[in-house]
C-alpha cells in the first residue's frame, strides 16, 4: 500500500476495512510503539451484510426460529460486523430455490436439509436422513469426528458451496392414519403425503407418494385427497392440527430417524471473510446443532403428553415385520443409487462403516439405556 | 477523556481498549466522517488473557483435548481478544480445587464435572450425572431448553460462579470386573474404584466403593486392592489397559448414562467482558458438547472393536434384576439427599419432571430406533 496517502483515501480505508494496524499507526505518526501494540480486530473491523434464503416458513418453529437464533448468535459474535438477514421460503425466493440462488451469488448463505437436493446429486440425501439410517447421536459423530464433513464438502464444492452441519430432529414420528396397519396389505393402495427415500419406499412398498406443500396437508387429509401424512413429530403435528383429522398416530418415523439440517454458504463469499467470522459461523452452527435438538427434545415430550392426554390421540406402532419389509426395501433402492452414482456409493460405504461400528456401541450403551427406563 | 493528549498516552489507549472510534478519528484530526464510519469492535479491542484450571491431566484424552480446542476457538473468534490458557490438574492447583479457584479469582474459569461439587452443595451432581438418570440428549435438552440452565446459575450464584455446559460422555461402560456379576450376591464384599452416588449406591448393595486417582487404579487392580473398577469407556479403557488385567467388561454404565462437563466461570470476570466476548464463551462451549458427545461416539465404536476382536475381551451385561435393585438403591439415597437440602429437592424436582417426558416420548422414538438396528 502506498504510503503517502490524503486524509479522504486514509478514512476510506478504515471504512473499507482493509487498513492494517501497523499502517494506522504510521498514518497517525506512531513509530517504534507500534510492535506493543495489541488491538487485533481493527483489521477484520469490515462490516458484511448477508441475505440467508431458507426453506423454511418465515419464523417456522425450531427450524426458522433456528435460523434467527443463528443470526442473532453471530451479529452478537462479531460485534454487528456480520449481520445476517434471514428469509422464509418465498420472501426472497421460493425456498426449494434456495441451493441454486447461494450457489449463483444471489444469496450469501441458505438453510435447508440435504435431501432436498437429492434431484441435483442423489449423495446429498445421506447427509440429511436415510431411513433405518442413522439417529442425531451416530448421523453428528459421523460428520464432525468421523470423515462425513470432508466427503459433503467433497459434494458441494461443485456448486460453490460450504456445508455446514445446523441441527437435527431427532427421531420424528411415523406420521397420522385414518386406517390401521397391520400388515404391508394395509399399505398397498394407501396415499400418503411422504417425501423423499421414504415416499420412494412407500411405492415400492404398493402405497402412492404424494407430494403435498405443508400448506395443503391438513386440507388434503380432511377432504381424503390423502389417506395419511407424515410431518416432523408432536410439537409440529399439534400446531398443525392434524389429531383432529386423523385416527392414528404412528411410531416410530422409520423414514427419518434423525433428520440433520444444513446450512451452505457461497464459497467465494466464505472465503472473502476473515478468519475470525469464518470461525464464528462454524461455531453458531455447532451451538444450533445442540440447540435444536434439545428444542425438539423438549417441545415434543410436551406436545406428547397434551396430544395424549387432552386430545387422547391413539398412538400405534408399526409392527416389527411391516419394518422389517420397508428396511428391505430401503436397502433395494439404496443399493440402485450406489450402483449408478460413484459419490453416492463412495460416500454411503462411509456412512454404513461408520453406522456399523456405531450400532456395536449403541448395543452396550444407548440401546440398554433405553430399554431400562422406568419413570 | 482529555482530548488534549500526547502520543504516549494515546497509544497505552489502544493498548487498553479503551479508547473509541471517534476519539480516535478525532486524535488522526478527522472531523464530520467519523458518521460514516462503520468498525464497532474497536470499542471493545482490549485484550483480555485468562486462565482456565482443570480438573483433567494435561491433554487428556478427549477431556482436556476438549478445552484445548475450546481455548483455540475462542481465540479464533475473538481474534486474538481473549486468550485462554489452559492447566491441567496440578500445573496451576490440584485438580479438585479448581472450583474454589475460580471462585475466589485464583483463576479464571475452569473445566470439570459438576459431580465433583457434591461435597460443597449436592445439588451439584444433578448437572453430572445421575445413575439411571438423563443420558446426554436428555440431559442437554433439560438444561439448555427445559428450565435446568436457571437453576444451575442459581445454585453456583453463592460462589460467584458462572456455569455452561461443555461436553457429555454419552452413555458410559459398567467396568472391568474379576467376578462374574450374577445376582446382588456377587456384590457383596466387592472393592471398586466407582465414585460419586455409584460408589454410594455399590456401598448400599454390600459392596465397597474405593476411591483411587486415575493413576493408581492399573496398579491397584492388578494387586488385587481393588477388584473391580469402572472408568469411562472403549476408548480411555483401552488407553488405560484394563483388558491386561481384568477378566470381564460389563455393561451398562448404569452409575454414568450420560456425565455432562461443565465450565465454570468467575462471575465478576465474566461480567466485565463486552458481551461479544460473552456470547463467544457460550458458544465455543456449545459447540464443544457437541463435538465431544460425536468424538466419544466415534472414538469408543472403533476401540470397542479393537477391545473385542483384537484383545478378545468378554463383554457381559449386568442382570436386568440387579440392575433394578441398584435403581432401587439409588432411589433410596436421592431421596436422603432432597429430604435434607431444600435446593436439591428443587433441582431434583425439575429434572425428574422433565425426565418423565423425555421418557414417555423416547418410548415412541429412541427407544423403538434403538430395538430396530439392524447391521
Amino acid at each position: 500500500m502506498n504510503k503517502k496517502i490524503n486524509r479522504k483515501s486514509f478514512f476510506k480505508g478504515i471504512a473499507l476495512g482493509t487498513i492494517s494496524l501497523p499502517f494506522l499507526i504510521r498514518a497517525c505518526g506512531g513509530k517504534n510503539v507500534a510492535q506493543n501494540i495489541t488491538a487485533p480486530n481493527i483489521l477484520s473491523a469490515k462490516k458484511y451484510r448477508w441475505k440467508m434464503v431458507t426453506t423454511w416458513p418465515p419464523n417456522f418453529p425450531v427450524l426458522g426460529e433456528g435460523c434467527n437464533l443463528f443470526a442473532q448468535w453471530v451479529n452478537e459474535m462479531s460485534d454487528g460486523r456480520l449481520a445476517i438477514e434471514v428469509y422464509g421460503s418465498g420472501e426472497l425466493v421460493p425456498g426449494l430455490q434456495a441451493f441454486d440462488t447461494v450457489s449463483a451469488g444471489g444469496a450469501d448463505m441458505g438453510s435447508g436439509a440435504a435431501y432436498y437436493w437429492a434431484g441435483k446429486t442423489p449423495a446429498a440425501q445421506f447427509f440429511a436422513s436415510v431411513p433405518f439410517g442413522m439417529n442425531a447421536q451416530q448421523l453428528n459423530a459421523w460428520i464432525l469426528c468421523g470423515g462425513g464433513m470432508q466427503l459433503w464438502e467433497e459434494l458441494y464444492a461443485p456448486y460453490n458451496l460450504v456445508p455446514m452441519l445446523g441441527g437435527n430432529t431427532g427421531v420424528q414420528m411415523g406420521g397420522w392414519f385414518n386406517r390401521e396397519i397391520n400388515s404391508l396389505a394395509d399399505l398397498k393402495g394407501l396415499k400418503m403425503r411422504i417425501p423423499g427415500l421414504g415416499g420412494k419406499v412407500l411405492n415400492r412398498a404398493g402405497g402412492t407418494a404424494v407430494l403435498s406443500a405443508g400448506s395443503e396437508i391438513y386440507t388434503n387429509l380432511e377432504r381424503g385427497v390423502i389417506d395419511a401424512t407424515e410431518w416432523i413429530g408432536p410439537y409440529h403435528d399439534y400446531v398443525m392440527g392434524f389429531h383432529n383429522i386423523a385416527d392414528y398416530y404412528y411410531s416410530p418415523g422409520w423414514h427419518e430417524v434423525g433428520t440433520a439440517l444444513e446450512f451452505f454458504i457461497n464459497k467465494k463469499r466464505y472465503d472473502a471473510l476473515p478468519k475470525d467470522l469464518q470461525v464464528i459461523l462454524q461455531t453458531a452452527a455447532a451451538r444450533l446443532n445442540i440447540w435444536m435438538l434439545s428444542e425438539f427434545e423438549a417441545k415434543n415430550s410436551i406436545y406428547l403428553r397434551k396430544l395424549v392426554e387432552e386430545e387422547k390421540v391413539s398412538v400405534r406402532f408399526y409392527p416389527p415385520e411391516v419394518l422389517a419389509q420397508l428396511r428391505s426395501f430401503t436397502e433395494e433402492i439404496i443399493t440402485e443409487i450406489t450402483d449408478q452414482d460413484p459419490m453416492s456409493k463412495k460416500i454411503y460405504d462411509s456412512y454404513q462403516k461408520f453406522r456399523q461400528g456405531a450400532v456395536k456401541w449403541s448395543e452396550l450403551t444407548e440401546k440398554v439405556f433405553y430399554n431400562n427406563l422406568q419413570i
